[in-house]
């Protein structure tokens, strides 16, 4: 097996527990291997820190497997897989969709598995992890017995691997749309083209908070794709929900889900750009107890932060004009580069040009299905803030 | 009404929702006023800021009652314990004590009120709070129709505000001893002598979290006080649960709590300091599933910070020590000086030097009925991360 060593000083990060080796951080590479060959990983002084895969087209040019010394076969795979299972046996309650595999953060790098019912959804997203889906596939089949097993690896992040955008079923047959049950709440989820593998899973336990907070509120949920916190707040007792969106796809099926829950009167999903419709709302004088921003990631670099900074303090700006003194706000990003600090301060600076003064109830991140690692910032990215505004 | 006058400049933080104005940012006051009275707060250009109480004896020379022009009365009062209560009613399920009234982040400075079943426990914090304490008594009697109330005001704070320190029955009798019931774990709490008003409140919601990690578990809970977290965990299904605690009173309610819930076979209280339990358990090689930290504040000055961030980093690696691959670490910080940032740069150094791998499962905060002012950062104490440890 090749060995990869690192420059002096570069062991410090990958220890700490990131799982990533940069290009350059690697002094030399001893011996043969292909791209997405698995390689040793070695300190300056060849020290052994581990195993992983590399792929020398990539920035990272290793993600770790293990920091043991261990083979990586299919029985590596399968305790892995074991593993990941095991931690969504504790914390994963009362829902029949949730991810099982989480990337870095189950150590198994730039993989995604997502159940939806009976079926599987993988993402395999670097050339790494390519190589291994026969037998990540097989395994899956093993363990998990689902009726079918459907690719989403429609991701852009492919292409940095040298890697072309692949979909399709890798096992058995999967429909287009399956129904999920979470705690109690039905959602149809396009599993062949929807967002991400289908649904925001990532949302689940905030769409819970919303549910909590909706009763007898006049609630509207911008960015609302299928309706996940929209037809939530219905079920939780909401009094009347709007929720807007650009894609009338998107809107089709959130009406779908609305009636699929027996909310269907209470809700109403209105085709718009968000921004657009908050400035309608507000100069009509139309007033909500809960706004829920759920935007998609303005932003997935940091050079384009600035202009996300912008995009994001205009929307919860627009949104605070809509709520009455009491009235709930809950503000997501899901962009990385937006870490949690600055959100603060975007809504904070929000709050301020709007004149309102908010208090927090609760600062959430992604949902437990989706833990993230330690020193490896890259695995926390979603933020919901639920704040009450004055 | 005298009028207090920012310094130029002075005025921005309280405009973003501080509530405290420093004797330090005052300029000058005009007119007559007595410690404890209520003051008109302006800018150096005499632009109204708001309204709040002044004690010239204390650092924080005034707290902002209100951002409007409104008179300082008993309906003031009323409609504030009534946004309060609200409040709680949106955000507090299923339990018969929680926080009535967080203070700043209620908009009332200085006032606790926690309500334990039919009875009220207060905190009269400051000078100017003190003032209204008969008014106050009457609107909780008026509002909330409590079989007692009792003041707790025996808390160090009140002597930076030239108050002694006083605890005893306000309205009513309070026994000393009364039972609770969250989400169906009864807990004893004594109101007389109790730490805070009686119980950990702000802890609710994190005992619900470890109740749910718990099932099958062997749990060791270190500053277990009365209880709290060992007795959520074996209600939530752990096969074997220790408390450590220094205080064997309070060790004799946790006992009385496991046998109020039918878990006291499953339930072990042991009489020690946690510091010393945690090597001994290690040297004598026992291993948990689930480990949770919740320490007193080790500091309550920022001068104090960098031993309190050693015993943190030292608790927090014995206790990685006693966890087996995959086991659970909940670890608490309440001191308000060691910020979100320290405490998971701590938790990390403890990890390093443990050689161990961490996953965040999820990082909360003190529950939803202890809200935070935003730009307020006294008002975010309480961390309590989830991590697993590999």
């Amino acid at each position: 097996m090749a060995e990869a060593v690192l420059l002096p000083g570069k062991e410090k990060r990958v220890q700490a527990g990131h799982p990533w080796v940069y290009r350059t951080e690697v002094g030399a590479v001893r011996g043969e291997f292909a791209p997405g060959d698995v390689v040793d990983i070695r300190d300056a002084r060849g020290r052994y820190l581990g195993r992983g895969y590399a792929n020398p087209a990539s920035q990272i040019f290793i993600r770790f497997l293990t920091r043991q010394d261990e083979a990586i076969d299919r029985a590596f795979f399968r305790r892995r897989l074991e593993l990941a299972a095991a931690y969504r046996e504790k914390v994963v309650k009362d829902t029949t969709a949730y991810r099982l595999v989480n990337a870095e953060a189950d150590f198994l790098p730039a993989l995604i598995v997502d159940r939806y019912g009976a079926y599987l959804v993988v993402q395999f997203l670097s050339l790494g992890m390519e190589r291994f889906k026969t037998l990540i596939t097989d395994l899956l089949v093993e363990l998990f017995s689902p009726q079918g097993i459907y690719e989403r690896s429609d991701v852009a992040v492919r292409e940095r691997e040298g890697l072309a955008l692949v979909t399709g079923p890798l096992y058995g047959e999967v429909p287009q749309f399956v129904e999920i049950d979470e705690g109690g709440t039905r959602f149809r989820v396009d599993l062949h083209a929807g967002q991400k593998t289908g649904f925001f899973l990532d949302q689940r336990e905030n769409r819970r908070a919303v549910a909590e907070l909706a009763a007898g509120a006049r609630v509207l949920d911008c960015f609302c794709y299928t309706g996940g916190f929209a037809v939530s707040a219905a079920r939780g007792g909401a009094a009347a929900v709007l929720g807007i969106d650009i894609s009338g796809a998107a809107l089709a099926l959130a009406r779908e889900n609305a009636a699929l829950n027996g909310v269907a009167e209470r809700c109403t999903f209105h085709e718009a750009n968000s921004f657009d419709a908050l400035r309608h709302l507000a100069a009509a004088g139309e007033r909500f107890d809960l706004v829920v921003l759920d935007p998609p990631a303005f932003t997935k670099s940091k050079e384009a932060l600035p202009g996300a900074i912008r995009g994001y303090k205009e929307v919860n700006l627009r949104a605070m004009k809509l709520l009455p003194s009491g009235g709930f706000l809950v503000t997501c990003s899901c962009s990385y580069h937006l870490t949690e600090d600055l959100f603060l301060q975007v809504v904070a600076a929000a709050a301020h040009d709007a004149r309102r003064t908010l208090r927090l109830v609760e600062l959430r991140r992604q949902a437990r299905d989706h833990p993230m690692l330690m020193n490896a910032p890259e695995t926390y990215y979603l933020k919901c803030g639920i704040f009450q505004v004055f």
